[in-house]
């Protein structure tokens, strides 16, 4: 396989001002990335004909492949075409199908054409034409000294079918590709990236196939690994190898793969194990009976719970006894054991999880901001504690004791 | 008012990956845009050390003002340093506060802090330090030869909160901006985008000071006035003049301004009435308790909630009449009413709020995905309930579900 080293410019102020994000960029990066071209730089300029000019004359110099999304539309600020003439030096041309089309498209609509509307059909004389099927100006495909050039329009949708119909295909065939790019995703809970990194740092360092990428995310770490090779079999085999020499230093807190995510993990597990879990979440509040809810089919094996932010529910509705509370506070680790308990048997489901602690911003009971008790409960009435002392913002306390509740979750039902 | 050109430049090879879209280079040119920088170009390059200097090399010929997001973490990928010191020859130094604030959260976490997390307390000798109060890593500001480099994380919570502390009063600084600029976000619910815009269309065409920009988010509908003036109380002025003229259109969907978010708004309202809540959720699964929850303050007014996705929770603990499931099914408005006023009893409050419908993928009692009711009652059992037909993936129908829910609320405490 030939290695191709892309760039993707937009041209748009809309973009410079903040109005939208370059989600085009990002949805072309996935593509080529899966057909094993390299992408070195995303652009972004506005409509000035100098500076996207500029823009494209650096393009030229370093990027064998260079995607241009926008300009392509009918008036005075789409410049695409005339900026790429300045550096190109090529015809641009009237393009009778195209034309036809914009043409029958505003005769069908009972509108006028105004001029500027020609302007949409306009393509260099070498270009390859790319049909634009749910819009009107069409995208190109230009070749030129070693060099491809593709002008897709900038609206998503149109953007999205020229890639898929035709630019996809082109470089399959440019890029000669006959090796097969597979990638995964490995996902992690209850270790930070630079700890994970660290502990992996070898693998990551001595090997360049597959590639080995950590990111953190707002549910863990994950690890996106990516194989090159002849064949799809060959490449599954590479993504294997190391994903086992990964899960050998850090399997501990391997969660799953790709869209298996902790909340995903978790209603499969207890599907697999035929338990049900209904959780008493006060400083969560809801958010980890709701993350469960969230993943199809968790009605089978997630019954519900009881928000019991005020003390009155943790007694009356949950019936956790007024001796603990008055005793040992709510935020301890008594509270959390009843909760677990209480709502295991009121709910009659096989575990029983909950949350008691302080989300902030005020202290409670003369304990501290960040301090979380959650215990986990089964049928045998064996428990698991765990005091935790976390960090950081009311949310970031909130959203921490529900992955430590995955986190404990997940050891037991493994 | 000295004019500055700007350009954005990104640092991270998840962005070219199409892991993330740049939605930082979006929030920092809207920012620029308010404070009237010219934004000339965005760029995102990939942890590569060559690339990135080549990036910082050309920034340096042709911008002001370059702020770099990203690549200043623990890792070995994070090179945003290291090639910026190729460009400029500047010293690195060890920042001890930015240090002794890392290895003190660490400590706090009862963390092994690994060496390479001392690399986040790195900065060139002349920056000025800009503190990370959400994070780890230290912003900088760079001035060298008439030219600003900012460098940022790359968590948009930590650039957010530097650009608002830091940032933005050096740009008024360098800009010499003496005119005064203040933005008032008006925030809206039940109307869309299109609709808002419609109805107040001639508002926006007509006037040029304040800007008005209608905007679709996740709990509503926003408008962003940016009015620019030579005192603060003119712009106050002409922000509230634009504010009366557009709630006389569509005030009846008005929430808030700037940070009054939806879930602020009904909790405060609450305590203004002095009134209590419990929610009886099913296919929401806690999601609008756990809304609520999120604000702080919100225990003297949220008592908690019962989830009651399964059908049994929703007879034995919640009490709802087997009679009611059995002739008009779990989804239907007999069994909205008594689930909210359930809960109320329950949980002993003065406001029920309950949730039931088919979320999907898949019907539920013959009934279609996307059908949900939700009531509402008080201490006179007077109902609101509204039968609701959702569209979207099982996501979206949670979502909507919720936000009408508020909505409910929120006409009901007006």
């Amino acid at each position: 396989m030939k290695q191709i080293n892309a760039e993707i410019i937009a041209v748009g102020t809309e973009l410079l001002l903040g109005q939208i994000a370059n989600t085009n960029a990002q949805w072309i990066s996935q593509e080529l990335s899966t057909y094993g071209v390299n992408v070195f730089y995303h652009g972004v300029v506005g409509d000035n004909l100098k500076r996207v000019a500029d823009t494209f004359s650096q393009a030229k110099d370093r990027s064998d492949l260079v995607i241009v999304t926008g300009g392509l539309g009918p008036t005075e600020d789409d410049l695409t075409r005339e900026a790429f003439q300045l550096v190109s030096k090529l015809d641009i041309m009237e393009h009778r199908p195209s034309l036809n089309k914009i043409e029958a498209y505003f005769q069908k609509q009972g509108m006028e054409m105004t001029p500027n509307n020609r302007k949409q059909s306009h393509v260099f004389t070498n270009a390859n034409v790319l049909e634009n099927k749910v819009g009107m100006a069409p995208g190109m495909i230009v070749s030129q000294q070693k060099q491809n050039w593709v002008f897709l329009p900038g609206v998503p949708k149109e953007m999205k079918q020229m890639m898929k119909d035709d630019v996809i295909p082109f470089i399959q065939e440019i890029t000669e590709n006959e090796s097969i790019i597979e990638s995964m995703v490995m996902r992690f809970i209850g270790i930070g990236e630079a700890k994970l990194e660290d502990e992996i740092i070898d693998i990551i360092q001595s090997q360049v196939n597959p590639t080995i990428a950590p990111l953190a995310q707002a549910d863990g770490v994950v690890i996106r690994l990516t194989a090159k090779a002849d064949s799809i079999n060959t490449a599954s085999n590479l993504l294997q190898d190391t994903k086992r020499k990964i899960l050998e230093r850090v399997g501990s807190h391997f969660v799953g793969i790709n869209e298996e995510t902790i909340d995903r993990k978790i209603i499969s597990l207890l599907k697999e194990k035929g338990k049900t879990i209904a959780a008493a979440e006060s400083l969560t509040g809801g958010k980890f009976t709701e993350n469960l809810i969230s993943v199809k089919g968790a009605s089978t094996v997630c019954s519900g719970g009881i928000v019991c932010y005020n003390t009155n529910v943790k007694t009356d509705v949950l019936g956790v006894s007024a001796k603990t509370i008055a005793e040992e506070g709510t935020v301890s680790e008594a509270c959390a054991i009843e909760m677990a308990n209480k709502v295991r048997n009121l709910l009659n489901t096989n575990i029983g999880i909950s949350f008691t602690g302080i989300a902030g911003p005020e202290p409670i009971e003369n304990k501290p901001v960040g301090l979380v008790y959650i215990a986990l409960c089964d049928e045998n009435t064996q428990f698991v504690v765990e005091k935790c002392n976390f960090h950081g913002s009311r949310e970031a306390i909130r959203r921490k004791a529900v992955l430590k509740g995955f986190e404990l979750l997940l050891n037991y039902l493994k």
